[in-house]
C-alpha cells in the first residue's frame, strides 16, 4: 500500500459538522524523523467532541485548520519506530487522526495497550477515553458516595451507559435520562440503570425527576447541558456535584447560549458545578483500564459499538452521532484490522 | 424597660425590601423556658442576604412569615439563663433578630463570643458572619494559591474587602471590582487590593479584565452575578475555582434571571463554580475568629463600619444596601450599648 487515506477538514461548519465539511485524500505514508513511530490505524473514533474541535475559536486544543487531517482518536500497531519506548508491534491509542498511517510522537498517545483478551475496538469506547471520561469524571469530579441518587443524561450513549454502571457498582441509585423508547429499554435492560426517563416523550421532565428522586440528586452527569440539565438544576439535593462532561443538546457556541442562571441554586443548595477532561487524568489511564476491564470480565459492564468498515463512514459521522441515531459506540474498521484483528 | 421593640415584616415584596415593608411594633420582653436564656441585644445588623430570607419561596432557612419579627444576627449579652451552657454576663452572636430582646436557644446561638479588645459591633462584621463567609469562602472553596490571581465583586463591601485582604495575607494577587471612584479607593487605600476596577466607569469590563489579568482568573469570588461575573467568566485561567457568594446584581428571582450559560466556560477551562453558606461551617467559627481578630489586631486586616442608632434605621437599611450607598458594614447601635459598649 503505498498511499495514507486520510479525512480532511474541507470547510468549517459553525454547528454540527455535515458530510460535505470533509474531504477524502490519498497523502503519503508519512516518514519518520528520530523519536518518532509510525502508527497503522485499525479502527478510527469518531467523537461528539470533535464539534468542539472544529468550531469553536477558543476549545481546550487548538483548532482544526482547514487543509488539516482531521483529528481523532485510533487505534493502531507500531509497524516502525525511531523512538526507544514504543516497539514494532506494540498497540496503542491516541490521537492518530482519520487516517491510515501516523507519525507519532509520545504526546499524541493515550494508552499502551497491554496484551488482554477483549477486542481491540473496545479502546476507542469502553477501555478508552468514553470510559475514561466516565471513571474520572463520576469518580473524580462527581465523588459519589454509596446510597448517593446519581443522574445521566444521554444515559444510553458511550459515556453515559458507562458513568451509569460506574455508579452501579459504587452502590449508588442510578437514573437515566435518554431520546426515544428504545434507549430508555437500553438503560433499564443493558446498563442497570435504576430508572430512566424519555425526555422526548412529551412529558414534564422537572415533574419526573422530582418523582423519580425525592431526595433530590446527588450527582449529576451534564452530557448534554440545556433544557435537561435545567430541569436537573432544580431537583438538587443538598451538596449536589454537577459534573459538565458535554454539552450535546448545543450545536454551536457562537454566539454563545443563554439560559437560567445557575449561581442562585449553587448557593441555596451549596451544590457546585465542574468541568473536566479526561485527558487531565493521562497518567491515571492506566488504572482506569485495569479497572474497566475487570469489570467487563466480570460482567458488570456493557457496552454497545456501532462499528463501519472503512474511513468513509467518518465524514457523516458527527451529524448522526448528534442526531442520536447511532445505537453504540460509533468505530470504523480499516481494512487491516479485518484480518489481524486484536491479534 | 418593660417592652420589647421589634421590626417586623409587614408585607412582602418581590424584589428589595424597601422601608413600606417593615412595621416597628413594641412587643412583650419574653420569658424564658428551661433550656432557654434571654439575650438583650446591643448591636443589629442588616444584611443583603434578608433578601432572599423574605422574598424567595425556597432558600435555604425557612421563610420569613407576614407578622413575624425579622430574622437578623445581632450581638447581645445574655441577662438571664435556664440554661447550664450559657451563663448571664456572656456575650453571644447569633439570629436574634430586629428586636431588643430575645429568647433564645443554642441553635439561635453561632459564636460564644470571648473577652478581646476589640468592638464588640466587629462580631456583626469582620470577626462575623461577613469575615467568616469571607474566610471559608476563599480558604475552603476557593482554595487560593500563593501566586493566583484572585477576583471579588463588591470588593469594598463588608465581605469582599476581607476576601481581598485575606486573599493578599496567602500570597495571592488581588483584583477588586466595585462601583464608583470612591470604592475604588478604598480598595487600593483601605484594603491593599493590588488592582481595581470600577465597573460603573462605562468601561468595557471584558477588556478591563483581560489586561488586568493577563494570566486569567484562577479564584474569582463572586457577591454580584450578572455581567459582572458573565466577564470574569470569559477570562478565567485553566482549573479556576468560582465562589458563589450572594447575588447582589439581581433584586429578584422570581422569575429566574438568563444569561450566558457557564457549562462550556466550565468545561474549557476545567473550572468549578460552588455555592456555600458560611453557616455550613459553624463548628469552625471559632478558628476563623481567634485568627482574623489576630490579623485585626497586626493590623493586616482593615474593616468600616457604619454605625447607626437605633432600629429605627432597620426597615430602610436594606434599600440601602442594594443601592450600594453605604460605606462599611451596616450596624444599628441599641441605647444599652451606649453606656456598656465592649464592656
Amino acid at each position: 500500500m503505498a498511499s495514507n487515506r486520510q479525512v480532511w477538514l474541507k470547510s468549517r461548519p459553525n454547528g454540527i459538522p455535515q458530510a460535505e465539511n470533509f474531504g477524502i485524500r490519498d497523502g503519503d505514508i508519512p516518514l519518520i524523523a528520530e523519536g518518532e513511530f509510525l502508527v497503522q490505524n485499525h479502527y478510527l473514533s469518531s467523537d461528539p467532541a470533535a464539534r468542539g474541535w472544529i468550531a469553536d475559536a477558543t476549545t481546550y486544543w487548538p483548532r482544526i485548520e482547514i487543509g488539516d487531517t482531521m483529528r481523532a482518536f485510533a487505534v493502531g500497531e507500531i509497524i516502525e519506530s525511531r523512538n526507544p519506548r514504543y516497539s514494532t508491534g506494540e498497540k496503542v491509542m491516541g490521537l492518530f487522526g482519520w487516517q491510515e498511517y501516523a507519525a507519532a510522537t509520545d504526546k499524541h498517545v493515550n494508552l499502551k495497550i497491554a496484551p488482554r483478551d477483549l477486542p481491540l475496538s473496545l479502546y476507542l469506547g469502553v477501555l478508552g477515553l468514553n470510559g475514561f471520561t466516565a471513571y474520572f469524571g463520576l469518580l473524580d469530579v462527581g465523588l459519589p458516595k454509596a446510597g448517593d441518587t446519581v443522574v445521566v443524561s444521554t444515559a444510553a450513549g458511550a459515556v453515559g451507559s458507562c458513568v451509569g454502571q460506574i455508579a452501579k457498582i459504587k452502590g449508588c441509585r442510578t437514573l437515566g435520562i435518554a431520546g426515544g423508547a428504545e434507549k430508555v429499554r437500553q438503560c433499564l435492560d443493558e446498563f442497570g440503570f435504576d430508572a430512566a426517563i424519555d425526555y422526548k416523550a412529551g412529558i414534564d421532565l422537572d415533574e419526573a425527576l422530582r418523582s423519580a428522586c425525592p431526595e433530590g440528586v446527588n450527582v449529576y452527569f451534564d452530557n448534554t447541558s440545556g433544557s435537561i440539565s435545567d430541569a436537573v438544576l432544580r431537583n438538587l439535593a443538598l451538596g449536589a456535584r454537577i459534573v459538565i462532561c458535554g454539552t450535546a443538546s448545543y450545536p454551536s457556541w457562537s454566539p454563545w447560549n443563554m439560559g437560567p442562571r445557575p449561581e442562585r441554586h449553587l448557593l441555596v443548595k451549596r451544590s457546585r458545578m465542574q468541568g473536566f477532561l479526561a485527558t487531565d487524568f493521562l497518567d491515571r489511564f492506566p488504572e482506569a483500564e485495569v479497572q474497566i476491564s475487570q469489570w467487563i470480565k466480570e460482567g458488570r459492564i456493557n457496552y454497545r459499538e456501532e462499528i463501519h468498515e472503512g474511513l468513509e463512514h467518518a465524514p457523516g459521522s458527527l451529524q448522526r452521532l448528534y442526531k442520536g441515531e447511532n445505537t453504540g459506540k460509533f468505530v470504523m474498521r480499516l481494512p487491516v484490522a479485518k484480518t489481524r484483528v486484536n491479534a
